[in-house]
């Protein structure tokens, strides 16, 4: 059997499948918290866990996580988790628990996820946009999951689409993911409130400090219209650098993923809105489609077991 | 042997290589203009004219041409070739010549060839960026050449970088294209003449209106302060997309093609110093490098001619 594991800013969370990664079997979750040996220990009693409790052999682990995963296993920089830099988590854990190990960035284990298991199944081009704090990517093109030369394909959050915006926290003028990420979505909240348009959003976080892009979300699905018109303007910052990706890309398929996919609907309609009024040349393109993510929490969890059967060669 | 043709605005050029694409045997050119049936009419005597002149059976033949050239061999829309929308040149020609035609985007041609017989020899992960007129570029991630749903990836040119730029002719507002282009050059010289910072370019071309690219670069060759300025800050413009494609791709090798690299070193070294200002998390990544295509003006031909010998096959 393989194990998946998501390694995030505050849990690592495990899952055991069968060996095909056709069904998951049982799950797992500890605290990612402390240094990296702390965390090695801790996935290791995960997989014991999983292994113990359901008499399974384990073939093979996938890691995804945050950030720069280099191919090599090693863990050159995570935003989420400062004390993996330069870590080398998959050796480690290979030798702890005596399993080949496979690290893989969390995003672009969940595109591979959604491309085998979820909503892009059958189809061969998909961009797995995956909006929370931040943007992560992962991305499909002719059937294979892009990889790049260190393993670091995917990192579409840090493009620049308004080169002369504001500084962002790494350095760069206005990045995809300042204009459309969950953080962007309050930021853009607390702009309109100061502003004096979204007084209902005030009222409803208890001052303009505190609104955050949650506030946005349920006065826009309260139809409040001060709020739909931030969401809108979210919504098309987000189809920006979307189409950005189905033009260098040939995207068929646009797959949202991450936290903000709670919203469902009314950000789907959005995004597929904005981005077929978005991409030029429209006319001798077939419309390109944006669902919803069907795995949910679990798609970098199960991206990352699958990724172990059959896992990128080290560069 | 196989023949390879690039299909431009004014000529369409045709090569005949050895049946490996290893050698390029024969060349043959004529004029591009007229109608759909009167290009294939031309390319089919094109194809004789190299067959007959060397004795050659010809068993495939590949066509590169400008824009959106769909996977079935249908160019849905070519900027410089208005007469060819929507018309099936692959399977009309092929009718013609009763031999296998792909058809294919120009750049992405011009990327597998560099990738193959170029300055992408043995490198996995390349973007080829063809500065010309406008931007075209072709990709190649893990090994593979990005095609996409329609055979359309590698439309880069217009990624928007500057959502609030001034509009394009695609309708867009701030694409790439609009700053990094020849066109750009030529229209950056004519601002910085009017606002009194191109004095010598003036004087060179005879006019502010007469200012082009040309005249930019004549000025920088010569050390004229002004003109390095203006050349600075296009070399910042053309590495401004570069770094969006590397961030998404995980590129290791950046080939710059097309007219402009007549410019040669100066403009190599402005792009690729500007490439490591720009790049975020720059200390967690191996640097990336700057090259001059290898193959010149022939470079689409040549890859055309190639991926005639393993075509993409119909989505």
């Amino acid at each position: 059997m393989i194990i998946g594991f998501d390694v995030g800013g505050t849990n690592a969370r495990g899952i055991l499948m069968d060996a095909n990664g056709e069904t998951i079997i049982d799950r797992v979750a500890r605290s990612s918290d402390g240094s990296g040996p702390e965390l090695v220990a801790r996935l290791a009693e995960m997989v014991a866990e999983l292994s113990e409790r359901n008499d399974a052999a384990i073939d093979s682990i996938g890691l995804g996580i945050a950030g720069l995963a280099h191919r090599s296993g090693v863990v050159r920089y995570s935003p989420n988790l400062p004390n993996l830099i330069e870590f080398p988590v998959g050796s480690e854990l290979a030798s702890a628990v005596r399993c080949p190990v496979t690290v893989i960035n969390d995003a672009t284990a969940g595109a591979w996820a959604e491309a085998q298991l979820g909503a892009g199944r059958g189809v061969d081009n998909i961009a797995f946009v995956a909006l929370g704090t931040g943007i992560g990517t992962g991305l499909v093109v002719d059937g294979v999951l892009l990889m790049g030369a260190n393993g670091f394909a995917g990192e579409s959050g840090h493009m620049v689409v308004d080169a002369n915006g504001p500084e962002h926290v790494t350095g760069q003028r206005g990045p995809w993911e300042y204009y459309a990420s969950g953080s962007a979505l309050g930021r853009m909240g607390r702009e309109a409130a100061l502003a004096g348009k979204f007084d209902h959003g005030i009222a409803l976080a208890g001052g303009i400090d505190a609104i955050t892009g949650y506030h946005v979300v349920e006065r826009n699905a309260a139809g409040d219209q001060q709020a739909t018109a931030i969401f809108d303007e979210f919504c098309r910052d987000v189809a920006l650098g979307v189409a950005n990706l189905v033009l260098i890309l040939d995207t068929e398929l646009v797959i949202l993923g991450g936290g903000l996919t709670d919203i469902g609907e009314p950000l789907r309609d959005g995004v597929e809105s904005w981005l077929r009024k978005l991409m030029p040349g429209g006319s001798w393109r077939p419309e390109v489609k944006v669902v919803i993510a069907e795995l949910g929490v679990e798609a970098s969890t199960i991206g990352a077991a699958l990724m172990s059967l059959d896992p990128p060669l080290d560069a």
